[in-house]
């Protein structure tokens, strides 16, 4: 096999057409443009507007785009949102919802409103939740509406009332719509769709700036960040994000990348379903689009499927070591030949290696 | 002209044979490099290595990447260096320390140890310290180095007896040798010769790690990044700084930067000095190597140069809006020819604009 598929779980493979773009601009100058320029601010402009219209963000949210990836965001959230009362409620659904909550506990009472920890196997379902497992004077509720270490999402929004919904959608924003009203914050690093990794994007109702604690650093302050102050990526990683975003619209948008993407995680969760030999150990309500969770049942199988897909050109497809087994990350870079070729390979490997 | 030379403060331009490896990398996977994977960790050691051999950093001193530019920094200092004492003092030579001291006053009782705002211009020299400014019991000396909107650069190491002194230089890492030993702490922004903007890197005596405050956000926090934890910059990035420094090593290293830098600088300088036209209005023993400040001494007619400067491909030679006039920024990727150009459009503006 000649061509080469990147399966990882972040960094996404880059688009095609979007390197070639990126090394014009690096070649002819144009991703060296001058912090605090007019040809800057127009970028960080240009590729915001192309955000808010491939999404479909309302006018009163602002986007913001931050160096780093999303652990920034889970010390940022708090340290931004957090009011007088310091409280709010985190749903646990795997590591990484874990990871935001420990370093809010940081900041203030931050509460358990609930978790899939107990689920078998662990964080195999995402919590079911209703509007009385919050607090009424919670700042704001934290969800990680994508969990990319076990392959399972959200399959629904959580009721919390008028308290603020922050999501972390990471390694699911873009790869269909989402009604970004429901939603106080959204952020997702930009290693994913977005396809500028080390960046993040936050999406944030302009009435949740303003809270920030006073000794938060500049370069995390949302309302300063909002108006061009403390700090912005290089204009190397905006002008990524802004191809994406073009290439994105130009072939139809979210709406076309649901299709795409579902079509892509059907081929493999259709075949979990009619053949046996590889199993998606979670629960099917709760399936991941992006991130495709699957194993043999068998550890050292496991190892074996690994190895030999790389051969084939069939790259880190290894499970996070905390769950082992493997991982399809289908993110929009993907086309669905990759997942073919997938599928060819898992059907030769099934027959290679018969279990008893 | 056909070429052109971007003389911006930052980012730098990118030395063009890096760009190529970079495309090269993009196009075929390698800048797609799982984080926390075998490679992605082979790759960070691998750039700090080579860092590590082109500087010549002491073993004890260990080297952090981070995202985000120096601004990062500005918090993270304090937040990683204050003990129980929270005490620490700064020596303000421009609007940068003046920001990272600001920043500082958020975590402890910061003291300004010397400034030299008071010169006329503003920030035209580097204050002259002595042991005595300096508090005994700080927790650390902050200073910036090489002030990149002012064109000034410490000329001397300041004496700050046991206190670590930590010094931001990012407009000047890289550009000659520098003897680590006599730091606690060097910071820099990869935007100007480490040439992958969006990142910083942090070199830090190994003794200073371990008295962060308890809420400093994880991926702030020295010590969990140093062991490879709280968060890193994506494999693009790395890759960018690892090929400048193996390209900075492959034509000599550090003293050739230095007897490169100097060549370019003096030729500006000693037309300067020469010639009356055009002057650097600051104190001739702080001139920085790297950000070449000057002024015609008329505002319209510096306006005029930077335009007429741009349509000859003289690119981003205006001065920072707040000191206004010009600024060449000579960071180790322009190449001699372009500082010539320059000197040659300098000569015939002054020829075809003459001053009464």
């Amino acid at each position: 096999m000649d061509v080469t598929y990147n399966f990882s779980a972040g960094p996404a493979a880059f688009i095609p057409g979007v390197v070639a773009d990126i090394c014009d601009a690096m070649t002819c100058g144009g991703a060296e443009t001058e912090y605090g320029s007019d040809a800057y601010r127009a970028l960080y402009t240009e590729t915001a507007d192309e955000l808010r219209a491939l999404v479909g963000i309302p006018q009163n949210y602002r986007i913001i785009f931050m160096p780093g990836g999303s652990s920034v965001q889970y010390s940022a959230v708090p340290m931004n949102l957090l009011t007088a009362r310091r409280c709010a409620d985190y749903v646990i659904s795997g590591k990484l919802s874990k990871s935001a909550c420990l370093e809010a506990k940081k900041y203030g009472d931050i509460a358990i409103a609930a978790s899939s920890a107990g689920a078998n196997p662990v964080f195999s379902t995402v919590p079911e939740t209703k509007r009385a497992d919050f607090r009424p004077d919670a700042d704001y509720v934290h969800i990680c509406f994508n969990n990319p270490i076990y392959g399972t999402k959200f399959h629904y929004i959580p009721d919390v009332g008028n308290l603020p919904l922050v999501a972390d959608m990471t390694a699911c924003l873009l790869s269909e719509p989402v009604d970004v009203s429901k939603f106080g914050v959204i952020y997702a690093d930009g290693m994913t769709n977005i396809g500028a990794p080390g960046m993040s994007v936050v999406i944030i109702r302009e009435d949740l700036l303003g809270n920030a604690r006073a000794d938060i650093p500049a370069h995390m302050n949302y309302k300063l960040l909002s108006e061009g102050e403390g700090g912005c990526p290089p204009a190397l990683l905006l002008m990524m994000a802004k191809r994406v975003f073009e290439k994105t619209a130009s072939v139809g948008g979210l709406e076309e990348m649901k299709r795409r993407n579902e079509r892509k995680a059907c081929l493999l969760y259709d075949y979990f379903d009619t053949m046996s030999y590889y199993t998606a150990p979670i629960d099917r309500k709760c399936r991941s689009m992006t991130n495709i969770v699957f194993v043999t049942g068998d550890a050292a199988l496991d190892r074996k499927f690994v190895t030999e897909a790389r051969e084939c050109g069939l790259t880190n497809l290894m499970g996070d070591p905390s769950v082992g087994g493997m991982r399809a990350s289908l993110y929009n870079s993907m086309p669905y030949e990759g997942v073919e070729a997938l599928l060819s390979f898992m059907r030769k490997f099934s027959m290679e290696n018969p279990k008893f």
